[in-house]
């Protein structure tokens, strides 16, 4: 598909690695090790790969440092320090692309005081509405809404059917996968007198004497602020603030389906796995990673450095630095140490019988 | 954005509440305590809004009953009993909307024998089907999708890229947000011979002895009805039913990423927070709210007014009124009994140990 | 709706069942019991259903075996020996569908390099890439996306809304709900040094002196293989492989908002249910079934035969199969019983605490 080649020296030199053999070989594209034909790149990046290695027919791979690379029937190797950060490297120089037309595709529909800078590609059935504006090279897809007032940076690049709502605040460099949502309204409502639900959040389950009520609406006049080096995953939404904008910070990104409700501020650098759900109003510190399918209840904190493992859902706050599971969250060790004795808690039930019935009589 | 502006009394009057100061002065937007300018409406509803009104530089202030409103220097003030509720009122004055155009756009697709009521907007690359009818005063946003024989009633606002499948019946001041969908078909399929799945539900836990074999799809013939004043979130989704509707009921509101699965009824006035999964064929009462990622296994019955918290899998029916939390859930105050047990349990543990040495030596 | 008419003959015919009264009736819908009238054929499948027939007015009912039809008030009854497999045959026969137009919408967009073969329908606003190949018989709903070099075999049926990215690979009788998507791109990031998750990982719940960094990205150079008989369900989401492709097997189901992480392989005949998980490199086997919001860690192996309650995490390997609830997810029957454990818990508390005082005084 892609046509370019590189020399095992481009990109040994784009790496930064150490390469031997013969550096003019050409190559195309990367392949697993097992797969691997003449013109791939072996991508064996661990010791566990060298009899993969073997099945395959690379003449080029990228590998492990010390790998007795001749060994393997190779005419040329790479050498990685930190092999996932060559594969960021490497599957830069050959990502193929989507091959989405250049320049402005006749059918988009752009509104006529929209701004695009310069080296703007629009896709086909595009909507693009009054005032936004597009900062250069950005590529917004096919079939992809971007609202009234809207602001994207420079170098965006945007996949087919995203749908950003009025007044969003973009960054440079952002991304967006299929589908994904930005600036729906927030989940806001409330009744006319005391509810139910408020009277069971106070008591931790008594609804007490609330009658039943429809629901009236908050509307959300806020939108969403996002920083630089975002980038959000297939059909993941963020929801607009209420009256001041949800955030998200310089270099976080969001899986498919992850779930932004409004007002909530994510900070820098952080990582929300696939399916996680935020509600609204929390704060989310730097450099947070939080595992696929957790959740996070309204109005928290989550500070610093937090790390959930997946189907965590977090009902309290969590202080900085914490590694966290379960539900409601807990300290990863702590939930071990009570799994552990859960797992015995048939044999302890056996066990208190017997001593109830020695010591009791 | 939004150039309207209201005087302090008249949006006072149009909450009912009580306010006093320059009653003249306008306001334009409404702002967080301590981001607030002159011509904005801080929203200081509580009074640990106090400080923040001070650091800001409002002017005119929405705050609670009783509060020395003077004192932080503002020229008017409101006064909510209920803050929330006044929220939305204030909110959907000043909502700002998304621009859309008004009028049908010529970009969009509208079947010849779809019937348009007056004054319905429909938004550029819109495509409409045969025999689909909208009532007075709807829009219909961008790059949405309305089947044939569609209804919907008057005064709709569906935002851009929802879609709509065949036969769906919409009350009145339907709400739907970006990538909200209807009417995709149930997962519903059967294999030839008893398959291991139903051997394991009834025995729970033990497959038998079925052979592993296909799948055949059963088809859904149903569509969806849903009541007046429904609203569902950013890529929600709500299933066809297989010989009747899925139903949801009037004043109903789902969040983002809900799904609603085949048969399903819901009644009136129920919330459903971020990412619920509602399986086949449940009966969920009125005035229900069921916390974020709460899950509803299937064929199960939800009586009124029940409450589950974030993160609960239903996996047995709930009686109306009960407050519900947990995998599986159950009431939430004897949850929270045992999940203070549970953290004792390595200390029990230990004790026990104790015991059976002091014991039986 | 749907004008064709089948008689009672018929329909016994295609489903290869028995029939008994007049055959010559005609039925043009399906109908609920309770609901159905003179011209519907009666979904009555199982004996809790005779008192719905009486309350209802069909003249024609499917039936269980041996029922005594006549005693319904029924002029023709079909029987079946498994009521659930004659639903699939019954629904494929009156499915009204979706209406979509015949032939290439001329709104459609679509490369001149692209390759339609026979019998192929377009609908309005699709964009369909270059080189893109669309076997015979093949429905493209309305607003559909089909990306470069993509591949679709003969007979799909994919419905509004729906995106496939470049290069994804589908075999024949593909179905795809709306909103459905395929080949984002995977959540695969890396820091320049070992992060603090590297470390919490391994040494379950450490972070270790990680300092914090910026996430690289890994781009996806692989894209998605899918089988024949496979079917996506609304807004689920199949993430691109890195370098290899992301797997579906024949036959396998994937109903609403499920999540497929890059690199994973799902067997053959699998059913994935609502809002289920599976994050990167996950190796699922053939008849496997995930109930719903089911979550898989990533890197794991999931045997053959393998089910999943509603609800589980799954955090380790599965052997082939077992039946497995929970978080973690563990063996079903000893879940039961653990959890039976749990509720006894505060009462064991009061057993420990009376025989300390009794032993230790």
């Amino acid at each position: 598909m892609t046509a370019t080649r590189f020399t095992v020296r481009d990109i040994a030199q784009s790496l930064g690695a150490e390469a031997a053999g013969d550096l003019d070989l050409t190559i195309g594209q990367a392949a697993e090790p097992q797969d691997a034909q003449a013109g791939d790149l072996a991508m064996a990046t661990n010791p566990k790969y060298a009899d993969k290695l073997k099945e395959g027919a690379a003449e080029v791979a990228l590998v492990w440092e010390g790998a007795d690379w001749q060994s393997f029937g190779l005419k040329a190797a790479i050498f990685t320090p930190r092999p996932r950060m060559a594969m960021a490297g490497v599957t830069a120089q050959l990502d193929p692309g989507q091959h989405f037309n250049s320049g402005i595709h006749p059918s988009a529909v752009i509104d006529e005081t929209a701004e695009l800078s310069e080296g703007v590609s629009v896709g086909p059935l595009t909507v693009i509405g009054p005032r936004a504006k597009i900062g250069a090279g950005s590529v917004i897809g096919p079939q992809s809404f971007i609202g009234a007032d809207v602001a994207i940076g420079e170098d965006a690049i945007i996949r087919e059917c995203v749908s950003i709502g009025a007044r969003v605040q973009i960054g440079n460099r952002f991304r967006a996968q299929p589908g994904a949502r930005i600036g729906g309204d927030g989940f806001s409502y409330v009744t006319p007198e005391v509810s139910g639900v408020e009277n069971a959040r106070k008591s931790l389950g008594d609804q007490g004497e609330a009658r039943a009520q429809s629901w009236e609406r908050i509307h959300s006049l806020g939108s969403v602020t996002i920083g630089d080096d975002v980038e959000l995953g297939m059909n993941a939404t963020v929801d607009n603030g209420t009256i001041r904008d949800t955030e998200i910070g310089h270099g976080t990104k969001l899986d498919n389906q992850v779930h932004l409700g409004h007002n909530t501020r994510v900070g820098n650098d952080c990582l929300l796995c696939g399916q996680c759900g935020i509600s609204g109003s929390v704060d989310i510190g730097n450099n947070v990673v939080l595992g696929g399918k957790t959740g996070v209840g309204d109005n928290l904190f989550i500070g610093d450095g937090v790390i959930s493992a997946g189907g965590t859902n977090i009902l309290a706050n969590v202080p900085a630095g914490r590694v966290v599971m379960g539900y409601p969250a807990i300290k990863m060790d702590t939930h071990m140490e009570i799994y552990k004795a859960q797992r015995r808690l048939p044999r302890l039930m056996r066990d208190i019988d017997a001593l109830k019935k020695a010591v009791f009589k």
